[in-house]
């Protein structure tokens, strides 16, 4: 084996120093979430590939990575379906079970299998890795985290109102700057009903969705282009267009969608929640963006999307409110609405705007004992012992290397202190400290060194 | 889809109860972990199959889940192969990745991989899923967790009193009384040295491993079976009844393996540890128990295995000192040494003895609000806002249902406390406040409510 071994494409490794700003992000999402009466869920990898497929449409369903059976798979194939070599027809009888795409149906199966033993409105949040096999790229993975909370069985705008709420102070705790932008897809409905289109709504909403991308003129071409008459896409024009705050929006657009009960639904629900986001107070600038519609086809409410205003990356989170993600195994009425927080993304924006902390005490090492000698360790290893019962992280080089290569371990592994204790400190029981950054140097009794390391 | 959805065999979903008490383990090993200057990695779920087949023997290969490849995996196998339907064969021309079998491989990997980037010793832990197809029964599943800590590129024994220096603390925080059995690949070297059969080290470890199981006559028969020689079987009763402190089974081994270089080292090293231990003391009976062997073939000195003295379940930690575990990836002289808690067996330990917290403050809801509409909603947000700030998990019912489907809300989540606030409340700016407990209710100012809920 003389090849540097190394892992599949679109995989990666977590580097401790990686892993330690991933977790940094995971743990204040996850915290908020708590806050909030949220409570972790984790389903397995694996799922039946009856539970996944048709769930994410034709191309979805070949992005699956698919677990061949174990033993011996192929021995009951009729020669006929071998020969064939039809590799999607053979996958059914090769392979029973398939990696999770998203957390989504996992979630939705959940709910189904379990809904007499769970307590409704069920609170769930679930941060997994999820695999897709798409084609690999700059940004784009096979493997790779979601970090979903959602709430079923409700259809409470409360809790609209709450997951903006969240948005606001997770991004408030990251030290992110974020716009959130938000639409109600009873408002789209309504918008295509009244340009005398509702069973257009889907082109209608792709074409109005790519506004930020590719602008107003582009998209009145696509819309022609699929159809809608040129006296539609005029009808259209001025709901494009609305400006000024939120309550004239839906003011204005309250008129223009008079004759659309659904529309006008649409408009009480986003009323409402600005109503409660109004009374409670989020920094968060709020904006409600009739252009937002977001692909996926269950959302039947409210839609949210969340921008970071010092990176163009695209959305760090979105969600909305779905009637019926269960139905899809069966179970009927059961209204949810949630958000997806994208980690990588959320990383790469801290990444670049440096907003990380400096120094996280409780993920890495805060001092490092120098390592004189079997003597010396002896000394040391009750002192140790106490800064960890301080809850102080602490290491002692594991033997006694040359000082330049355990300093060099403290510096490459960002240790900020040093504890050097020789025959001097020990016979005046001290410990010398040498703060790495500064270069200073002082003597401390072990109290000294615990209060100032705390 | 009439039928109720279901996950495949050997897997399970951990509803919030469950996550709940996982997460207050996996919390606690790594706060521990952290202490001792262990940093968390994580490695892809899937590995490339060349990494992972032949590291686990015959068996571990065919319980390796393999992922199918993508696309159109059948197109280039020849005619002749489909025919012969030999499953083995297929596999490795139609999947070439496949899920990890344990943390191990993929750690070697890692450092092997990476080798020029990190900082030696290195010390990292990982607590992810591993996968195997093995027959699902009570207690094995087919996905579960590991949870390892190493550190390589360090021969010291400083590590091997560290690892139980965290077993004490793990197990003390955890409130689980264990013993921790210790012994030395070397010592047993010596020992079948010894006794003349140097070349027949792993079935002589292999029976003695069994001493617990099956007992002293049963093992000297399987050993004669083995073709150990009675009077070799002879020469190990003393040293399989050595009896007395570590210290005195030290000696008496001592005089017992004079003449074996190899076993009077592993009693050195032995001795080195116990000296670091009593230096530095721990709670934990520490016994040194020759029978101890562990299975795995890649262990060269310190063996570690951890039981519960208060449930019979086997054991629920164990490692040991590896000096070439690289070397299946060429990377030679990278000594290293660790140990794996068991997440599963631990978590049943700890139900079986009822010492899970009873109300972990951080991670379930500590006070629900109880809606009486509208006016009450909006009243309440903003004091919901400030408990939140506070750091005390609030919810609010999300609809002015009945007021006894919004206690068994409360009840059935666990949530301890209720905030009632109807006209009363609102006009003297209060909140009556229910213990769930109790049944007590006192009336409090916000600022009241939240000292006492901190």
């Amino acid at each position: 084996m003389a090849q540097t071994p190394s892992i599949p494409k679109g995989t990666r490794d977590f580097s401790p120093e990686i892993m330690v700003k991933r977790n940094y992000i995971f743990d204040t999402i996850k915290s908020v979430f708590k806050l909030y009466g949220y409570m972790p869920l984790e389903t397995p990898a694996m799922e039946n590939l009856s539970t996944l497929m048709g769930k994410y449409g034709e191309e979805g369903d070949k992005l699956l990575f698919k677990i061949l059976n174990s033993g011996d798979f192929i021995g009951d194939v009729p020669e006929s379906e071998l020969l064939e070599r039809n590799s999607l027809r053979l996958t059914n009888r090769i392979a029973e079970k398939g990696l999770r795409y998203d957390l989504t149906v996992p979630f939705a199966r959940f709910v189904v299998q379990h809904q007499n033993e769970l307590t409704f409105p069920f609170k769930r949040y679930q941060i997994q890795p999820v695999w897709r096999a798409d084609r690999p790229q700059k940004g784009r993975y096979r493997e790779f985290y979601q970090c979903d909370v959602d709430v079923v069985g409700s259809d409470s705008l409360l809790h609209e109102a709450e997951l903006v709420q969240m948005v606001d102070e997770v991004y408030r705790r990251l030290n992110i700057r974020v716009r959130l932008l938000m639409n109600n897809r009873k408002i789209l409905a309504g918008i295509a009903e009244t340009i005398g289109y509702p069973d257009r709504l889907t082109d209608i909403t792709v074409a109005i969705d790519k506004m930020d991308k590719i602008g107003l003129e582009n998209v009145n071409a696509e819309l022609r282009e699929k159809g809608i008459s040129a006296e539609a896409v005029e009808k259209l024009q001025p709901i494009l267009n609305l400006e000024g705050g939120n309550a004239e929006k839906l003011e204005k657009l309250r008129h223009v969608l008079q004759a659309s009960e659904t529309g006008l639904k649409g408009i009480e629900e986003l009323e409402k929640v600005f109503g409660y986001l109004d009374g409670v107070g989020v920094e968060t600038e709020v904006r409600l963006d009739l252009t937002l519609a977001r692909g996926l086809s269950y959302y039947t409410g409210a839609i949210f999307e969340v921008k970071a205003l010092d990176v163009p990356i695209g959305s760090i989170t979105g969600g909305g409110r779905y009637d019926d993600l269960t139905g899809i195994f069966g179970l009927k009425n059961m209204s949810g609405v949630g958000i997806s927080f994208g980690a990588d993304r959320i990383f790469d924006v801290m990444q670049q705007l440096d907003l990380f902390p400096k120094q996280d005490n409780t993920a890495t090492t805060r001092l490092l004992f120098v390592n004189f000698g079997e003597q010396e360790e002896r000394y040391c290893l009750p002192l140790l012992k106490k800064l960890r019962a301080a809850g102080i992280n602490t290491e002692i080089y594991p033997e006694a290397a040359k000082m330049k290569k355990q300093m060099g371990y403290a510096d490459k592994k960002g240790i900020p202190f040093v504890a050097i204790v020789g025959e001097n400190e020990m016979q005046r029981a001290t410990v010398s400290l040498k703060d790495m950054a500064s270069g200073e140097q002082t003597e401390l009794r072990p109290e000294e060194l615990i209060e100032k390391l705390r």
